[in-house]
């Protein structure tokens, strides 16, 4: 096992009912701005839910936060946050209002273009508190002080990440994705996935604990994935999936492991160039990833294989074992081919090349990170 | 699942080398009391290491915290913290060490007798701050804020807790139980491993993954556990064991499900009559408590059967799924039945009316545990 610290400070409210404690949690005098995306809480009463919780609060509202949220539509937002004098953020909906309220609590507080955070031009030590009501179970980003936005104008999707930005709370009422259209459920459970095998199909590192609890979410992922598909009102369905969203990036069960992060950052290059979803990027980009990075995550592979898909084979386990990762991709209705997106070969060159100019983000094996394996990866995903 | 809330503030610091960071931890200008139990800090170089690394801090010690610490010792440091205007707690050993802290870390604040804490008679809304140096893998106050303390002049062993009482951090280093005795490795294994079962063995809520966490813990104890006794310097060995306690006790896999309890509330009655050691009676109650309470945990100990010991047999399986918990414990040099420790049955009535009158302390599970079942698991224990 590797030194680690750990440090979450998140309280987590999980349960029916439980946005009514929204105002036993946010101090009486705060100035609340609530920060939403396309509309979808005020379908589903989630808006009614939190406006009524917030009665006696002064609360101003920012909505059409955007999938993969975009750097200038969050700068409109901060300049409101300056403007009238907001003390806290209020996210309420999925993983990309989360990561953009992030962005606003930190861009509110920082001298320069907050943009600059991530290429270390602009530093941070401060932050606007914030809180989150999570809608859509996926990004994890509920528990943790991580965030990914994108500039539409460059199409760069970067990624970053400060203690300030943890949540001080984060209600998860499982009810409230009982209304989740069939692709969000299935790129919700595709991303936690991810999560969980971007940590641990990596080096060993003699952590057994640890990759237990990765497959512990993983299993629970590919047993309740389709049935909340199949029933999505089921509670404890949808409840078990919204808490392995969480427990997939919230920094507990990866202590003392390397981490990897390719496929997110193969994944986003995709998002930013062809406005796929993150969790499609990322059903493509696995199998390609792990065919090309078989040799390296070797033992991790042949553990995932035997204890995952209970396939005992040896290395011979490891083709399989990839081939019922993509069929359980395919069967949450997810294509897991780019040309099934009607992408083809010709945009591997850019898109190999953009890779390339972002590497340094957040990726922790970037050694093995060349212009020559992305494109043989992406060229695998075709 | 059942609704919860889950809040662990804990800073976790874990690794090889990991003492000399302390001063980083502790603002600058405190007055620190070190808390220690009977030594064996000054044999191992812990002692040593943490005086290096507080060299620029005013330190005083408090020794002699003995293992199920006494109220009556406790309340001399209490008495020390409030003399010498002490504002910061390091606690530097084991469990008893850690939960003695608390209670001082709360006594020194408390207008009343802090022993009436647990009867409600006192309350609590202060405390001094606290960290800790593990030393002992096995009861997990290195990372929650309860703490069981024993008032040696009635025999009472008590729990109490309060989220006041949180370590701000906490600093595992594993070489630092190289030099444990044996029988203290292997009764900070049973420990863990109880914690574990007294959460996870409970009635069936459908929460897959953290029933697949416990079981994670549970296999990776009964793994490593005897390989700590084989080769007590190998490193990764003593850290896993040393993740699992923690773990074992932080609250985070076992939100939304019931506890249980009962076990300890037993073994603490034992401790407190006989001076058995914690973990020794935890493994003399857990195969007769189960043997009584089949029926009311059967789902789970049919799932304990197949997963944690592969064991595919139905009903039958219960039995033969604790015997194999038995004979773990046994493997660890820990006997098993209260005989082996010249103890006989005409304790029983004594030791079943003092649970009667202690069980509303932490138990949650206090429906069942009546006078005559008491009497039947005592008996089965024999």
């Amino acid at each position: 096992m590797l030194n680690f610290e750990y440090w979450n400070p998140v309280k987590m409210i999980f349960g029916k009912g439980q946005i009514a404690k929204l105002s036993a949690e946010i101090p009486k005098n705060r100035r609340i701005l609530m920060i939403y995306g396309g509309g979808s809480i005020k379908k589903n009463e989630v808006y009614d839910q939190v406006k009524t919780a917030l009665k006696d609060y002064t609360v101003l509202e920012f909505g059409g936060i955007e999938p993969n949220p975009h750097y200038e539509t969050l700068m409109k937002a901060v300049e409101m946050v300056k403007a009238e004098k907001i003390d806290f953020l209020l996210a309420v909906g999925g993983g990309s209002v989360l990561d953009g309220t992030k962005f606003i609590a930190m861009g509110a507080c920082c001298e320069g273009d907050p943009w600059d955070i991530w290429t270390r031009k602009t530093s941070m030590n401060q932050a606007i508190s914030l809180a989150s009501v999570l809608t859509l179970p996926a990004t994890g980003s509920e528990m943790n002080c991580g965030s990914v936005v994108t500039k539409f104008e460059t199409r760069e999707k970067l990624g970053f990440g400060h203690p300030l930005l943890f949540p001080q709370f984060s209600i998860l009422d499982p009810e409230t994705t009982y209304s989740l259209p069939p692709q969000q459920t299935a790129n919700g459970i595709i991303d936690a996935f991810v999560h969980v095998v971007e940590q641990y199909i990596t080096p060993e590192v003699n952590s057994p604990l640890q990759d237990r609890i990765a497959e512990g979410i993983l299993l629970t992922l590919i047993e309740e994935g389709p049935k909340a598909l199949q029933d999505p009102t089921n509670y404890d369905v949808r409840a078990n999936i919204m808490w392995c969203a969480t427990m997939a990036l919230n920094g507990v069960f990866n202590v003392g492991m390397p981490e990897d992060w390719e496929m997110h950052l193969i994944g986003h290059e995709l998002t930013a160039k062809f406005n796929l979803d993150h969790g499609v990027t990322l059903a493509i980009v696995l199998p390609a990833l792990w065919h090309k990075r078989k040799e390296l995550k070797r033992k991790k592979l042949l553990k995932y294989a035997e204890r995952v898909w209970g396939i005992h084979k040896g290395d011979a386990g490891i083709d399989k074992a990839i081939e019922k990762t993509r069929e359980f991709f395919e069967s949450l209705g997810v294509k897991t081919y780019l040309s099934d997106y009607d992408i083809d070969k010709s945009v591997i060159p850019e898109l190999a090349d953009r890779l390339m100019r972002h590497k340094n983000s957040m990726m922790q094996n970037r050694d093995e990170v060349t212009l020559e394996s992305t494109k043989i990866i992406l060229e695998d995903c075709i």
